[in-house]
Formats: structure tokens, C-alpha cells, sequence
């Protein structure tokens, strides 16, 4: 019997299929989380929906499990093949396939970088706002699958808001286009909506059509610096009772900007206790001086220092300071745990002093910024230990635990915009019921009864004896 | 044997049963559509979700189909009990259970008056913003259920986007919690999403959590008035083009203005072919300034006449007249049917033409007006005969299945925000395909395997011989 890695060859080329004999394979097996140790059969970088279509019809036929992958920047292992088989990656479909100016719409295929359409639509003056931090190098196709976020969703909201409709290949090699190219739409139930999030587990996505937006004639971008995260959280409260929209209100602690200090063009007082990144936009009569406004708001609640960035180069610089937070956490530490609880708006300043007691409670240095305008804080536990060492494996485990447990405490939800994947879903019976966990699985083998695509991933096993 | 009535009756107080002995059993079979002859066997006015989860299991187990009911303001018959048994309505389950104006969330009973939301979300200076035309007397369940929309979806998108948790009952009692309260969330799969436009027939909904947004402070109002809906339709491209994103873009033909101008405080002028109405919302430093260029884009774009309002009294009258016009072609003409249509923006032009081509092909006179931001126009055939009348009703069939075959090969859709219900289900094949309808039907028969809520809604039956 020849091995599956060789029938997908037989028929697409050898160039299109890495097997076992190629070092490139392990890099199918890795994505941007610290799981390890996922080696798939074979890896098939597809051109076009029919050949996707067949692959799934193959893969169905023998009862081969296929994980789909985007451009493997995902934080949750939810593009790895713990099942082994085939893993299928899009990122050869990378056609930017139209941009209308008088529809407003994009339609791109999967492996388009998420930075590159937004680049490509400014250059009409159109915007597409979603911005993972990772808008270099994820693929629209990964970000539809996670349902991905970015700091300017408390305005302009999440992937799912954008995606107006889909072309979809199920296990098995059907071919089918959900959804439609209109800015409204209620005809029919949403399939569309069901397929954004569900991580590749429902159909692999092959196709496509988002909304745009007019690019806003202006931005204006301040940075304030707090002495503590309850005053910067008092900020965000004020900015927002005042009527502002701001795009963006990202907030960061002080363990996050004294990480970033040696990386920062701007130069943050080593009093910092926190800081505020508020960016407004819109037309630009008036921008300035709103941005004014909500600087003195911050000065009110306790700002120490407030810029407001002169031009594009300032407004680099006050981004970069944000961007780098993660990097230099990684280089820092041997391992960070980086997870993206979100909480109601109102509990966060609690969230964060629940972080503190949990980092002082597990002897760990915890990073947090992130979304404060939606509550969605990146939570980063900083591990200088061995990991392999199951003493510190035990107290990292049991501190995410506690986390989480606290979250869902608060109200909140495992997780803001990275998706569950496998590093999260055994955490998935802390926030919902039995019953909620069942009629996910159901849905999930409504559109993949064989359980082949993305196998392992989302939700927990079923407990035994409970199969309907 | 007792009939349904009395067992319900006997169970919950006969105050809260309306059977065949009461006149108002007839409000029950009725809706805002044209759609008449139904009947049900009674109605359930249900006061909490522990009665609806009753009501959903007797019926379940005698086999009784339940059709649930908002305010009964839908304009497509999704509340018709077409194969009889009970009307379970919501209109009693009206508590406003909390408005959080540091999680930005309000949590409302179905039976809320979406008017009353927005009033009482805003007396806290936030904002609800979907506001379909029926606001006053619709309710937030309907809302949800039909995924409603209105004027100001250009910028603030429609009832899904607001949407972030729900408490349903299904068919045969179980009450589901799915979704959340933070602003953010990819936890597992959007459960949410797909109960939102479900049309009552996949469960009832009992609670729901909505998204609010801070309360923009100031707003701008303004008319256009042009010679030709070309002349408009140019004018809507240039202000969004220009980066200009307001929250109304709403248009209207030279017949809606000819029947509103009786009501209207504003004298149109009597060469007016469309009128174009914007609205700008915001920080209102620099907003009037907005308005005045964005007149001023209306006017190089051929306008005649541009009313910028002056305070909230010259708002008023503008809005009324915009709100008069689905009234005052229903006082004018014996029948009409209004349907709403949406197409990809870039066609409304083209749209139109063909609109008007219909109107003479059928001899009937069109109506339309809607919201261009969208592409979402609401098509109004006018009918002067008795549509009783064979002849009559054929050819009002003919031109509205001419209207749904010009939208979709624009590449546009049956419903922008009304729904399917009763009255578009045999369009549904022109717009989606065997297999796209047969998933549906799928997914209906996961939460309501024996087919007795809302049956006989959204979905044309099965071909013979299709049953999987």
C-alpha cells in the first residue's frame, strides 16, 4: 500500500507534497504556541479549490485526518496534526482576487497575508480595521478560522464582523459557497457565521469576501503613562463615559514596560506603574483637538506624562514601544505562557489585581496588557525554569488553572481572539455546561461526521458513555 | 381528549391562554405582512423561561407545533402559525433586566420594546444603535430573530453585530445558556451567531445580551435634494469616498417623496426625482463643519436644494418626513408589498434603472427608498387593483419574481433585513443553491429534530426523494 504522502504526490507533483524524507516537514508540525512534538504524514500545499476538494475526497476515502493550516502563526496549537496524516496548507493560495472601491468589498484567498490586504485596500483609501499583531505574517484564511481580534476592535470589532461571505471545501470534497457580497444580508440561516472560529474543525477555507470600510481622513495618537493599572483603568472608564470612540485603548503594566524600556524610542519614566495607548480617528477637523481632551481625561485620572504623537514618525514610535512588549518578554525569559483572557469592561481593574495575587501566589513574574476597551487582557506567565521539570510544569499548569478560574469568576471567557485549539480546550468544561460542550459536537459532526479535519481540537472529549 | 388550549390553560391560569372562544385569538394569526387566513389552535402568553421550557416539552411530547411571536411586527409572516397548534408569545416577558455602563452591556427579556432600549440605554448616555423602522412597537427578540436592521447599519452595523450571549429554549424544554457578556470572545463555536436570523425555528429565545456603545456626543443632519436617482447615487459614492462614514445614508425616489410630501413639515420641491438623507454623528467639534462639506459633495453632485438642521426640532422634521413614506404609500394605494431587496452598493445604480424598467413592464407603480449606505432598498410594488383578482395576483407574482431575478444577478440578495418568514421561501432556490438549502435544513433538524417549531418557515420544502 503506498502511503498517502505518496498518492497526493502521485497526483500534484512532487513539489507540492513534503513527506517524511524532507527536514521542511517538522516546520508543519510547529506553530507560534510552545506545544511540541506533532509530526505529520505529509504536508500539501494546495493551489485552487479543486484540488483541495479532491485531497478532502481522498482523505474521507481513507480515513486519513487532514489539519488544515494557515500561515502557522496561530498561539493555541490549533493548526497542529495531533493526529498525524495529512496536513493541508493554504499558504500557496495567496491571490489578492479583487478589490471593488464602489462595493466595498475585498475577495481574497486564504493565504493572503492579513498585512498585504490592508496595505492594498488603503492604497484605494479603503481600511480594513482587523489587526492582529501578528498583520505580518497571518493569512486572512487563519485569521476567518480563529475569528481574529487586534486593538482596534473596541471601535471597528473583530474578523467576524468583516467576513461577508465564504467558499468552503467539507471533508469529503464538497464544494460550497455560503453567505453573500451585499453589506446586509438575512437571507437563510448564517452558515457563514458558524464557519468563522470553528478553527478548521467545520470546512477549509478556500475563498473569501470581507467588507471594507472608507479609510478614515485622519488619526490622532496619544500615549499617557499612569502610575498604576487602576489609574489607567480609571482613564479608560472616563474616556469612554465622555463619548469617545477611540479605535484603539490598549493598556500595559508595569512589568510589560519594563521589559520594552531597552527596545522603546520613547523613553518611559522608570515610575511607570502603566500606560495608555488612545488613538483616535476619523476627519481630521477637530482630531486634535479631541486627542487634547482625552489627555487631560488621563491627566484627571492621574496621568504622570501625556504625548501626543506630532506625525507619522511619533506615531511609529508610540506603536513600536506596544508592538515589541511581547518580543521582549520572549527574550527575557526562557518560556512565557502568553494566554488572551477577556473580561467585561467593568471587572478589569479586579482582573488585574487577581493577576497580581496570582503571580505573588505562584512565585512567577506575570505580564499583562492588551485591549483594555474590551476587556481582553493578554495574560503573559514569565517561566525561567525548566519546563521539562515537572515540579515547574506543575506550578504553570496550576497557575493558568487559577487564571482562568478567575476569569470565569469575573464573568469572562478563556479566550479574547486566539481561538482554543489544543492548548485551551481542556480548560473548556471551567466556563461552559456539559450541554453547551454537546451541541458544539454535534454542529462539528454535522459538517464532518468521520471526525477527520482538525481532530483533537476545540473541545474536550466526550466523558465516556455519553456518545447520543 | 382535551385540546392543547385547555391543558396549557389548566397549568398556567386561563388568563394566560388564549383559545378559540376569544376574539383576540385572530391578533395571533396575523402580522405586518399582507399574509392572511391563519389560525392558531391558542396562544400562550408565557411569563418566564421555566413556563416557555414547559410549554416546549408538552408540546414536544404531544407532537403540537409552537410558533413563537415577538410583537408580531414582522413584515414576512416568520409568526404565522401556518400548520396551526400554539402561538407562544413573548410580549409579557418585558423586564429591561440591567443596563451596565461599565461592561457596555444591557441584558433584556425578549418582550422589551426595542424603542424603550434605546431610550433607557441613552438616558445613561450609551447607545444601541440597530434601529429598524418599527422601533416604537417591535421587540428585541423579533430583533434578534429576523436579525433586524435599519438606518443606521452603514456605520453601526445590525442587530447581529450587538448580539454577545442568549439564553434559548428548545424545542422539548432545555434551556441553553451560549455566548457572553465581554465584549470579545472565541470560545468554541458561535453558538450565538447562529441562533441570530434563525427566525424562531431553532428555539425561543429568553434572554439576551447586547453590546451598547458610548453615546456619540453630537449629531448632524442633513438633506439632499436631487433631480434624478443617478444624480444621488453619485452623491453617496463621493461622501464615502472622500472617507466620510455616516451613520444614515438614507435615499428615496421621486414617487415615495411625491406621496410623503402631503405629511412632510419640509416643502419639497415639486421637481424633486430623490432625495438623499445623511446623518453625521460623533465628537461635535468639527461636525457641522463635516456637514457642510459633505453638502457641499451633494451639491457638485447635482443637488438642487441642501438643508443642513439646525438643532434637534429641524432634525425631527426631516426624520419625519423619511419616516412617513412607508404610511403614506399604504394610505394611497389598496395593497402594497414591500419587500428589501440588497445589492452590492456598486449596483444600486443599475438596480434602479431595472427597477424602473419592471415598473413599467408590469404597468404597477414602484416605490423605493432605503438605505443606500447598504445597498439595501426597499421595493414597494404598488397596487391599485383587487389582489384577490387572478389576473391581479399573477402579475404582482411575476413582477416581484422579476425583482428577486434582477437583485440576484446583480449579485445581490432576497432580504437585506426583513427575513424570509413565509412570504420569500419560494425565492429561496433562485438565490442558493440544492446544496447550500439542504445544509440548512441540517442544521434545522439538529435543534429541532422533530420539525414542530415554526415549521414551514425560511426553508422551501424538500424535493421528493432528497431526505438524507
Amino acid at each position: 500500500m503506498p502511503d498517502i504522502g505518496e498518492i497526493l504526490s502521485r497526483e500534484l507533483g512532487s513539489d507540492r507534497v513534503i513527506r517524511a524524507d524532507s527536514d521542511r516537514l517538522a516546520d508543519y508540525g510547529r506553530d507560534e504556541s510552545s506545544l511540541e512534538g506533532f509530526l505529520p504524514d505529509c504536508a500539501v500545499l494546495c493551489r485552487s479549490r479543486e484540488e483541495i476538494a479532491w485531497v478532502l475526497r481522498i482523505a474521507a476515502e481513507r480515513r486519513v485526518p487532514v489539519t488544515p493550516r494557515g500561515a502557522g502563526s496561530g498561539k493555541t496549537g490549533g493548526c497542529l496534526p495531533v493526529a498525524g496524516g495529512i496536513v493541508l496548507s493554504t499558504e500557496r493560495m495567496s491571490e489578492l482576487v479583487d478589490i471593488d472601491s464602489r462595493d466595498l468589498v475585498a475577495v481574497a484567498q486564504p493565504g493572503v497575508i492579513t498585512g498585504q490586504l490592508q496595505s492594498a485596500v488603503e492604497d484605494e483609501r479603503l481600511f480594513y480595521p482587523p489587526d492582529p499583531a501578528s498583520l505580518g505574517v497571518c493569512s486572512i484564511g487563519g485569521n476567518v478560522a480563529t475569528g481574529a481580534g487586534g486593538p482596534r476592535a473596541f471601535r471597528y470589532g473583530v474578523t467576524r464582523d468583516y467576513v461577508l461571505g465564504l467558499e468552503v471545501v467539507l471533508m469529503g470534497g464538497e464544494i460550497l459557497r455560503i453567505g453573500r457580497r451585499t453589506a446586509k444580508g438575512v437571507t437563510g440561516y448564517d452558515l457563514v457565521a458558524g464557519f468563522v472560529g470553528s478553527e478548521g474543525t467545520f470546512g477549509v477555507i478556500t475563498e473569501i469576501v470581507v467588507k471594507l470600510l472608507p479609510l478614515p481622513a485622519g488619526v490622532s495618537t496619544l500615549l499617557a503613562v499612569f502610575p498604576t493599572m487602576e489609574a489607567a483603568s480609571a482613564a479608560v472608564d472616563a474616556i469612554i463615559h465622555r463619548g469617545f470612540w477611540p479605535r484603539t485603548l490598549e493598556i500595559a503594566d508595569r512589568t510589560a514596560v519594563d521589559h520594552v524600556r531597552p527596545y522603546s524610542h520613547y523613553r518611559f519614566p522608570t515610575s511607570t506603574g502603566a500606560i495608555l495607548l488612545v488613538e483616535l480617528d476619523g476627519d481630521p477637523d477637530g482630531l486634535q483637538s479631541a486627542a487634547l481632551r482625552v489627555g487631560q481625561l488621563c491627566e484627571d485620572a492621574g496621568a504622570a506624562e501625556v504625548v501626543v504623537a506630532k506625525g507619522s514618525a511619533d506615531r511609529r514610535d508610540l506603536w513600536q514601544a506596544r508592538r515589541m512588549i511581547s518580543s521582549s518578554l520572549r527574550r527575557a525569559h526562557r518560556h512565557k505562557e502568553s494566554e488572551d483572557i477577556c473580561v467585561p469592561r467593568g471587572a478589569i481593574a479586579e482582573m488585574i489585581r487577581r493577576i497580581d495575587r496570582l503571580a505573588a501566589r505562584f512565585d512567577m513574574p506575570f505580564a499583562t496588557y492588551g485591549h483594555a476597551g474590551d476587556g481582553n487582557l493578554h495574560v503573559n506567565v514569565l517561566i525561567d525554569g525548566d519546563r521539562d521539570d515537572p515540579a515547574v510544569a506543575e506550578r504553570v499548569e496550576a497557575a493558568l488553572s487559577a487564571l482562568f478560574r478567575d476569569t470565569i469568576e469575573l464573568g469572562g471567557t478563556l479566550s479574547g481572539e486566539h481561538g482554543i485549539g489544543l492548548s485551551k480546550k481542556r480548560f473548556m468544561p471551567l466556563e461552559q455546561s456539559a450541554r453547551v460542550l454537546q451541541w458544539q459536537r454535534q454542529w462539528k459532526r454535522m459538517w464532518d461526521p468521520l471526525e477527520l479535519l482538525n481532530p483533537g481540537k476545540v473541545l474536550p472529549a466526550q466523558p465516556a458513555g455519553c456518545r447520543e
